[in-house]
């Protein structure tokens, strides 16, 4: 519990986090479509390549699912989290294809205590990742709960 | 392509489709979590018991990754899809535990047809997990396109 460095107080609104980018390759996308979401263009290049997304493309789950590792790195192994109940909107934006190179930035857009649990808050978090080009690939926003420093809860 | 039987017309609002109940398990559980989400009521069953979880639970992604298998097994393989461009809202209601069954229900909700893209339109289903207590562990809803079967897009 030394580690952490990010309590209610230190999510304040406006504040950007940016994890360090993270590249993508056939094989995790392959692998994860294979469990999680078999459609041809998350499994081949080929049929990527003959589809709309013009290429071998993660599943828009698999997108989500780096975004939330991203997050854990930059933020939540180093946070006084209570976790999440769900996730507001998604936007799967742009096609993630095999080889891209996704960075995620992170903007706190609000923060409030919680009346009801002293010591408790509530932070709405708005996620971009972009690809090596510039191009918006996913958007989220969901809410995260953390403790405050002073602290009561728990 | 033959495969097909489910166009736009076939998703009628109120139609409901119920893909086989999926068992998870400790080890799908930990090695999700390794990956994209390692916090440690996610990594054992000791910590998840020491957490307010209850026992080693699935990452809220691995809940919903799990939903999109379902999802494609019951319908999506089967359909004239045309993908989906995010997802309205995710509810994480309660902890998803190694070992539990989840039964997926899939609800249309609405149905029309795109008036600037002949032959191809949009639905909206809602998906509920619900455990083996029959309690609710996942709600979400999202917009589905799907191809008429008369057709004119692509």
């Amino acid at each position: 519990m030394s580690d952490i460095r990010y309590w209610l107080e230190d999510f304040t609104p406006g504040r950007i986090f940016q994890p360090a980018p993270r590249k993508i390759t056939s094989a995790e996308i392959m692998e994860f479509a294979q469990e999680f979401d078999p459609q041809p263009f998350h499994l081949s290049e080929e049929a990527g390549r003959a589809s709309i997304l013009g290429g071998l493309a993660a599943s828009g789950w698999h997108t989500c699912s780096i975004a939330m590792r991203l997050f854990y790195d930059a933020i939540l192994q180093y946070a006084a989290g209570e976790g999440s109940p769900g996730v507001d909107f998604t936007e799967w934006r742009k096609p993630v294809l095999a080889g891209d190179t996704l960075t995620s930035t992170i903007t706190v857009l609000e923060s409030r205590q919680m009346k009801s649990r002293p010591g408790l808050g509530v932070i709405r978090l708005r996620h971009e990742l972009v690809n090596q080009r510039g191009e918006l690939v996913l958007v989220m926003e969901h809410p995260f709960m953390a403790r405050t420093r002073e602290g009561v809860a728990a």
